[in-house]
């Protein structure tokens, strides 16, 4: 095998990832293949080469609407090829492979790079291996912009071919700025890769719900300007816990963007309060996520939340016939009139509380990466997550990779974030705001539902008492379910020696 | 076939639903022969059926350790049975079936009473429906207590053989005491009823979250005294809004329940606040139905709310590391020092709070039923779960029922109950009190992520504009995943038609 002297690369899938990605090989000395199965696709990349890569370069891409001339200019069925996938997630991608197979040959390695399902990359993996073809999964994250100059990579895989591949990863990957290491670290085997990218669009989906919610309360009941919220994102995102919090810095974008022809108005007013692509399935990883916390019995309220959020936010029409229905909107966020020192100390609380609430939601997703990592045996170092989504991803926050990696790192293999010393006092010292903030967006009528379900987790995670007490009482008055008794101090995870017959059958 | 004619029943499996269902058959006039993999489990059932069982039924039921000689005592394999299974979920009750297979023959009906995955059920059917073997999806709820005087059961499968076993389950069924109907309706083919059973399970672990917070405020809040508690329950739970809600009925009997001997002493005080039966995976339902409403799009923020509450009240000794770590009890519910006046109004609210909050569980889980008999041509009535809903279920809630049982045969197929005129009315009247009470209960600082999560979750479902504007165009600046115009007006659930270059790669 000679994967470590590829120097052409063929790119799979011409969206605006794939293309972007085909650019960005470009630029780093590959002579990139770009294929896709739609021809207007690869139609539209005359328009997009042109104004997006230099032209010395244009000469190192080639597209391709045909599969056998796409893989005759890799050098064919009998020679080794590098190839990315980066085509929607299940039957697409297998169409795809399908289609594929008679040109593929023994030390070709396939970058699978879409939002795919971690079992369907182990299923692709063990189909291909005995041909000696590798298929690796990659995780590839940070939308467009990041494809073009440097992505968040976590792949998996066949240890061989990936230690050949991973030079070529680390030149295309987004850069620390700090340490200059490259985003990409070898997650382990098969397909944790995919499921590392998963936990990470889950994180994303948390923390698009706590920004959404702290956007809400500035713009509809303090009534900021949009602008004005602008620069209060552009602060936010500049220093202190939410430094280079990407979903905040373009939070700061979105709303300082103005049309750039026309009157003044700005793009986000235009934009419709719908969220289709889990309840349209075009995206699979937030609606895995929530399902894959809840097989693994992993505690995830800050992503469930929000996820159930969007989910309720797809469909309009039916909330509008929802809302015909009561007579009444049960969800109008009330402007308030406050004077200056209250909006200061509650935007000072908010930015805290987002805070908060986004270590929540890297808890939750750090907590599913450990317990499936246990449950599969691929061993995924929680510190390398943070390592690779330090630059290049959505969920990139440098304020809390800077508080988890070192402690990660040292710690070694962690169950529960929450035990870790560091992160117990940041969330001790920012509770409190979060929970004045969800009382005062209460009073406001704001739509909190992840804010309020990630100060509810703190309080039941860290909780000495809960009411579970009662439900275990009831479930075994009904069930004979059986108790441990609170004599017999915290016990394990199995089911109580002790029954009460309630109310005899 | 002579179904109809079944005058032996065989029951595999006996602990406590088996042991009660097989005395429940006995007094039905049926000869009942049981059998369990267990020894041990055969042995006790010589006191249960002493202590539970008139004497006169004794001779009615034969108990074996032997697959050989239960089948024999059935008629054997040249003679069609009737065989009941009440077995843990998955791999057990393949087990089970496939030792049973030699004495399986043609015409045997096998009614499949355990929490079954509603896809292992349909596989089980279509195994087994070449050898002309009816296996039937059964429901089955109301805990031990309903399984030996009448359960609320959830049929499907096979119509012919489900219409032969008909007159038996409405025998054994719960009745409802307003009509005398019996609680069991042919749901439909295959899973489904097994389908029907999850939700069950599933709005019953929202309703259970939702009456333990009610209980902490209480308790912990208001301090008051359990008998108390068990009076107030006892009011509740005998008028109005929550009127023969089940898990209220029961929550008066533990409130006021003392330990028999001994100094006095409630026998809830001894009672450890761990609910471990999802975390350890002897319970399915619950996860499945979190995992259901993400794969559906169903939004079902009770239910997983209640649900990741659970997980996390499971591991106690991991819950007082994370104390220890913070330094801190998150979590303490606060005593409240309040006059007469305020407590009655709030244990007012609270009542009508716990209702609007379990209707949220309700709806949530009837859309999910919806959804599934969609996508699955299974033409489930959801006032059918409702009629069996009625009596012998957990979930059972007569003002509830009152409320959505007309509604719904009214209506037809219905894919979202907010839309129902009635519920939408009943929730415009109790939201505010729900309101109040989330306020309240976050003043002091007591758990209630059940019935936050319900409050949020009608203020979106029920909400004009929502903060997912601002996710949206989150979504289109890193994804280019594209937006409607909310002058477009409400538009579909599919990808919209704009997007703009926030930031160009």
């Amino acid at each position: 095998m000679s994967q470590h002297s590829f120097t052409k690369i063929g790119v799979i899938g011409a969206g605006s990832m794939g293309s972007n990605m085909a650019m960005l090989f470009a630029e780093n000395d590959m002579d990139v293949s770009v294929f896709d199965t739609k021809p207007e696709n690869i139609d539209n990349l005359t328009t997009v080469f042109r104004d997006g890569l230099d032209a010395k370069y244009h000469t190192r891409i080639a597209s391709f609407k045909e599969y056998r001339l796409f893989m005759e200019s890799l050098g064919g069925a009998s020679v080794p090829k590098l190839l990315v996938l980066s085509i929607p997630h299940g039957s697409p991608a297998d169409e795809v492979l399908k289609d594929a197979r008679p040109w593929l040959t023994r030390g070709d390695v396939i970058l699978d790079g879409g939002n795919e399902w971690y079992e369907n990359a182990q299923r692709r993996q063990k189909t291909l291996q005995p041909q000696g073809i590798s298929y690796l999964s990659m995780g590839v994250s940070g939308g467009y912009q990041s494809a073009r100059h440097g992505p968040s990579i976590s792949p998996s895989g066949d240890k061989t071919a990936l230690d050949a591949v991973m030079p070529l990863l680390e030149r295309f990957a987004a850069k620390d700025p700090k340490t200059g290491l490259s985003c990409v670290v070898n997650m382990g085997p098969a397909g944790c890769g995919h499921y590392v990218k998963m936990v990470h669009n889950g994180i994303e989906q948390g923390i698009l719900g706590i920004v959404s919610e702290a956007w809400e309360l500035m713009y509809k009941c303090l009534h900021i300007k949009l602008d004005d919220i602008a620069m209060i994102f552009n602060k936010w995102g500049s220093e202190g816990e939410l430094k280079r919090n990407f979903l905040i810095n373009i939070g700061a974008d979105i709303c300082g963007r103005h049309h750039p022809e026309g009157p003044p108005s700005h793009v986000l007013n235009e934009v419709q309060d719908k969220v289709v692509q889990d309840a349209d399935d075009s995206e699979g990883t937030g609606v895995w996520s929530v399902m894959e916390a809840a097989r693994r019995h992993v505690s995830a309220p800050t992503i469930s939340s929000a996820h159930f959020f969007r989910i309720a936010s797809a469909d309009r029409s039916q909330r509008l016939c929802v809302v015909e229905n009561l007579g009444q909107d049960l969800g109008a966020a009330r402007k308030q009139q406050v004077d200056d020192g209250f909006r200061d100390n509650f935007l000072e609380d908010l930015r805290l509380a987002v805070y908060c609430a986004c270590l929540a939601s890297f808890v939750q997703g750090l907590n599913l990466i450990a317990r499936a990592s246990e449950d599969e045996g691929w061993e995924v170092g929680l510190a390398n997550c943070i390592r690779i989504w330090r630059e290049g991803c959505i969920i990139r926050s440098e304020y809390i990779a800077d508080l988890l990696q070192p402690v990660l790192e040292r710690e070694g293999k962690i169950m529960n974030v929450l035990t870790l010393k560091p992160v117990g006092d940041e969330i001790r010292r920012t509770f409190p705001a979060l929970k004045r903030v969800v009382a005062t967006a209460l009073e406001w009528n704001a739509h909190i539902p992840t804010l309020s379900a990630s100060l509810e987790y703190y309080k039941y995670c860290a909780g000495i008492h809960l009411p579970s007490q009662f439900m275990e009482a009831e479930l075994d008055y009904f069930g004979a379910h059986s108790y441990d008794k609170k004599s017999e101090g915290p016990g394990e995870v199995k089911k109580g020696k002790h029954h009460f017959e309630w109310k005899p059958a």
